[in-house]
């Protein structure tokens, strides 16, 4: 099966295509550079061309296209994912969902959206509509768009209130083309959600997607400084524990972090400074503050519009989730991070134990989330790189502590998940992309149903460096 | 210290004033008469005038006076509580807030409201307004005013989302007016709140509240009937820790409370149904339906505006909380109730203990609530009555197995409550009531600190009956 690119190219020329090799490079790229691992494996790799169709009927167009010619399709929403998921392994088309980003419609609590969308614009839509905002959003809220945060996200920003995205609820409907002689259009709710939700875009392109939304408000910005980790763990529990107080986030940065690479919290902290970031909405504020109150060790340094600070930070939830890792990174480039689930409710002895193990050579960031109704804690820990190997110890060691990883140092769906076939999204792969042509490389279970585990996987058509 | 009704009543005749006897028995009794324990002691309780203020200045003008002349003032929002909590044990004037009943301001997450507001109309403002509505209400929503609720409710319809009353955030702001020679007006937040909420209005007058808000919705009322009483149980519990499906209630009533006392239900349960209520946001029924259909356990009988059913059962809530008493006394006047709490973790393994050792003389009706976060029960069990000795020692079995109980047989603060004195209440009653006129024979801590809780207190101030 070899591709005829040419071909391709010549049957969607009246489309908004584009082979400039500069735009083809920059669109070719997602944030995979996070990863000292999948750095050198992936920096090569480069699309054929890229095309943004305007609405369904060209996506249609595009796939119908690509499948007669045996060219492979890598979408693409803002490639702002972490484990390449966006990288076109085979090269191929780039199908880039950027000018289909209309907000159709908003109802109490839903919204119907284009999946390039960007989530920023999601939310001012919906905001302007009725003070409605989404549930959850990916930290990279202001660049990623919605439809790559349900088929490359997890969860973030409100996942302290609302769970995950892969939990019921958090995705309402989601409608998919496949990749078919003939294309097909599904709607999917419920179980079927499953399919496509984090799949990469490697069974379907989702076209239009309907999320469940919330009440925006005007959330306001803590900084929170302990000198005790315990203490400022144990608030961090606490507080997301208190039903009558609404928050968005809550995330913890084990010292140095804040003073090391928060540059405009650095002033206000010392080396010694636990940080805990948090959205309270304004109606819960006086409730936070008697919170806060009864903890002596925690003292409040920074409160968004009520402070003297010289600089703003910005957005407190832009120091959570992965922009930890960014500014870490961006100080640091040896830095590069680990995702853990510490399970309810051994979490807070978990990630003690982690600390007194690995500290400061792996230093704790949790994020708080809600599974199963239960508060807990998301670990984006912070690694000081220095070899593969002592990386997969790293791992290994969590692994034997009981501490789950989700890897983000590989690049398919098994590897940076648990490890295990996802059999409805490897079955509905079968029926929706038959000649395996969307987003190659990323479903091992699709390429080699008895690959091991025991090394990365290296796929086979991976696009070869020239 | 003898009162003088009739100088207080002339000097407060230019009010709103009602001396008619037949309204001051309406306006002396509340639902204290649930209890067969109360309904001897306190049948007889009758105050001596009804006054409405219009406003805080006449609030304040009625405590002056009532205070110059002796005169006991009982406040009385729609009189739907319990405990005999706004009978006139020792008569004199009974304040009725009826008068007081505006809607001031409603922001985005909070209302501003007086405390004669019912709680139906603080929800229909609020979602006139701004499409919300407040986090929890009692299940008397249709009746009952925000400051009965606040000064002797403690949580209901929403607490299995927000929890309590009592939790911080919960409450933002009460406006207080004292009961002394100058009465001063008080604005209490933060911990100050603990001090007038549920205290029955013993240690000042509620005149404004600052209430946090939710979104409104058209909340779908729901009614799944199983055959096994545990697989209901697992089923309510589950439901309410799925952090991505929004509900209002969820209850459980055991076998055979449906088809015993919920008439326009009997028709579609058999005596050995146990029916499950739960209202859900409109934009999480896919999610409610696919976490249904995976537990071939229940069976939906019932969902508002789609359904064949003859007569509409009308909302869902009205069969929960308190109302699932007041639906089964009408059918078999010896029913009454008990108030358990079944902590985190054990909770499940509690209900199923007490049922065992007490079914069917004691049915199980639980309430999902959160309590620090975790999902867990209110028990407001339906218990057929006997004799005073045998409500005692029910009370004392759920004691010796480890569930609080807080006894709705009783009406003063502590025997209702924790059998302790809330410091805070007492303290503030003597600054702010230093004649304790205000609901007198409420608070055992100010009468007779040394009371023993053996038995029922017995208020020595007690209007004798005639
Ligand atoms: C600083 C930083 C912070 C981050 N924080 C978070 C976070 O808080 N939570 C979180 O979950 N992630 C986070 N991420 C990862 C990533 O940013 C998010 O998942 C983001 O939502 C991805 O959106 P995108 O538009 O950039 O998707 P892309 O990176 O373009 O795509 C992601 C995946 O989805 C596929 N895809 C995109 N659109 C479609 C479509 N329409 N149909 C089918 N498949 C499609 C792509 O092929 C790719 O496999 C973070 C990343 C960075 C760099
Ligand atoms: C069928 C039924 C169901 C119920 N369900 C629930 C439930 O789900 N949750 C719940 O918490 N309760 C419940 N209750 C109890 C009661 O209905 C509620 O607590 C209700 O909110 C009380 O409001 P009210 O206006 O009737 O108050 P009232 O009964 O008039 O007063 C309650 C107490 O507050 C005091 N008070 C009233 N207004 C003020 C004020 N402005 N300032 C100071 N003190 C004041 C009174 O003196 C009295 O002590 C139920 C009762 C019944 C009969």
């Amino acid at each position: 099966m070899t591709p005829n690119v040419a071909a391709a190219k010549a049957a969607l020329s009246h489309l908004e295509l584009d082979d400039n090799p500069v735009s083809i490079r920059a669109k070719s790229r997602d944030f995979f550079w996070y990863s000292p691992v999948l750095k050198p494996r992936m920096d090569h790799l480069l699309g054929d061309f890229v095309v943004a169709p305007r609405n369904e009927a060209e996506v249609i167009e595009v796939l119908k296209v690509c499948y007669a010619h045996d060219v492979p399709v890598t979408t693409r929403g803002a490639g702002t994912g972490n484990y390449g998921q966006a990288m076109p392994m085979a090269g191929g088309c780039i199908l880039h969902m950027k000018n289909m980003a209309a907000v159709k419609s908003v109802f109490p609590g839903r919204v119907i959206v284009e999946p390039g969308c960007l989530l920023k614009d999601v939310d001012a839509a919906c905001k302007a509509d009725s003070g409605q905002e989404l549930r959850m959003f990916s930290s990279t809220w202001a660049t990623a768009t919605i439809g790559g945060f349900v088929a490359g996200g997890s969860g973030g920003v409100g996942s302290c209130t609302w769970g995950s995205l892969r939990d019921l609820g958090n995705i309402i409907r989601l409608r998919v083309v496949t990749m078919e002689e003939e294309p097909r259009i599904l709607e999917f709710r419920g179980e079927e959600l499953a399919r496509v939700s984090h799949a990469y875009g490697t069974n379907g392109i989702i076209t239009e997607l309907e999320m469940p939304l919330a009440p925006a408000y005007d959330w306001v910005g803590l900084f929170v400084a302990f000198e005790d980790f315990d203490a400022a763990l144990g608030y961090t529990e606490d507080l997301a524990n208190q039903d009558g107080i609404l928050i968005k986030i809550a995330s913890l940065y084990e010292a140095p972090c804040a003073h090391s690479y928060f540059q405009r919290v650095a002033p206000y902290v010392t080396e010694k400074t636990h940080l805990v970031g948090i959205m309270v909405a304004p109606q819960s504020m006086d409730g936070f503050e008697t919170f806060t109150a009864r903890r002596p060790a925690a003292k409040v340094i920074y409160q968004s519009g009520a402070n003297d600070w010289a600089r703003d930070p910005g957005p407190v939830f832009e120091y959570g989730w992965n922009h930890t890792t960014l500014r870490a990174l961006k100080v640091d480039p040896s830095i590069t991070y680990l995702q853990v689930r510490y399970g309810y409710p051994t979490h807070a002895e978990k990630v003690r134990t982690m600390r007194e193990a690995l500290s400061p050579e792996v230093l704790q960031h949790l994020e708080v989330i809600r599974e199963n109704g239960k508060v807990m804690f998301a670990g984006l820990s912070l690694v000081k790189f220095t070899t593969e190997e002592r990386l997969d110890e790293i791992v290994r060691l969590h692994e034997e502590a009981g501490c789950m990883i989700f890897n983000p140092h590989r690049f398919t769906l098994e590897e940076g998940g648990r490890q295990t076939v996802d059999d409805r999204q490897l079955n509905f792969k079968r029926e929706a992309d038959p000649k395996g042509l969307l987003n190659p490389g990323k479903m091992i279970a699709w390429d080699d149903p008895n690959w091991g585990f025991e090394r990365i996987y290296s796929y086979p058509g991976m696009k070869a460096a020239e």
